[in-house]
């Protein structure tokens, strides 16, 4: 890993226990997928280790693998967890963010999708004024419905990403248009049939947590925008 | 079977025969799931017999088999289909369909949703003046989020089937209340991240063909009414 990459890390890790610390006693907490959520996670863990009683509630199996690696008490999706943390490819200043990028978009809006609070965990530069700075939308398609999607979304130049989800869906990328108003698109691909979800999220701004190679975290609300 | 079954298998017969006969050289056609849509298709089996050539796009496994058999020559989804024929569980005057009994309605959605013509095929006792006359919405949900889903849906009392569909998707039988809107219900089922597609369908009531036990088949936009 270069200089570079360690400084990522660190933001990372910087945001990443910044959202541990937020976890009461007696929580369930989702676990977000990724290098973001993976710190996190590692964060969760220290505390769990610390006497902190919670239930982390994974949204993939490589998030799962980690946190029984760490001792972190586990449970299937059922009611709404208290609080999750989770990484995310893009957000921009409005609080719409893309998802999707490591394929667990469907757990991740389950279980993201249920928390009180929902914490995105991200560096400087997955901040942009604009979704076309990152122009992907990935999708989770029914199998079936591959060939029939790309058909019906040519615009879109749909490319299927090789084997599928951890529910046993295909993962799709669609190459959005620069321009493009992202929720429009998002309604007019959500209504094609074996469509199951899609990476747009709309998260609140004082939940994104932006960490920095220094340690150091700020959220979103109060981020000065990028130029 | 005693005669009442007979009577019913007579009257999915001829409707199954009146869309066998829509299908026109070189279409491609949707092929349904269920004993209406299997009785299509052995009446296009009997047409590709005679020489039509056409190709089937099958909404299940069972129906896939059933073509094979017949010597339909089959096709995988991708483009819309010019035609399609498949059951329902009930249809009221409006067109609002139900199906999914048969634990198919995702590919039925792709495969039907995208045909030019899609017909419906049920005999008399299928039609009724409400949907509470069924009152069941079957669902196909994502396996990771079915106990979610049911928490989501306290009011519905959501039952899982055993087994999973062709798609490895859980079906999940909700009971409507009676005096429901039900696209107002259909659309906030939709919402609850997991859920992939809901057994609510609408049709055109002229493609709604009703079979009788005496080979007669009536539109649904002709029928008269029950009381």
């Amino acid at each position: 890993m270069g200089a570079h990459d360690d400084g990522r890390t660190r933001a990372w890790e910087a945001a990443g226990r910044a959202a541990a610390a937020l976890v009461a006693d007696g929580d369930r907490v989702g676990l977000g997928t990724g290098r973001a959520a993976a710190a996190g996670i590692r964060a969760l863990g220290r505390r769990v280790a610390d006497g902190l009683t919670c239930v982390g509630v994974p949204t993939s199996q490589a998030s799962q693998a980690l946190a029984r690696e760490l001792a972190i008490p586990l449970a299937r999706m059922r009611e709404p967890v208290d609080i999750a943390f989770d990484g995310a490819d893009l957000v921009v200043p409005s609080g719409l963010t893309i998802k999707g990028a490591g394929g667990a978009l469907v757990r991740e809006r389950i279980v993201d999708g249920s928390a009180g609070r929902f914490l995105v965990l991200v560096d400087a530069p997955k901040i942009s004024t604009t979704l076309d700075a990152w122009g992907v939308l990935p999708i989770a398609v029914v199998p079936f419905a591959v060939q029939h999607v790309a058909v019906e979304l040519p615009d879109l130049a749909p490319v299927r990403r090789p084997g599928r989800s951890d529910d046993q869906l295909a993962i799709v990328d669609l190459t959005v248009p620069a321009g493009s108003d992202w929720e429009v698109l998002d309604a007019r691909v959500r209504a094609v049939p074996g469509v199951v979800d899609t990476g747009l999220f709309r998260v609140r701004t004082e939940h994104v947590f932006v960490g920095a190679p220094d340690g150091s975290v700020t959220t979103l609300a109060e981020y000065p925008l990028p130029a």
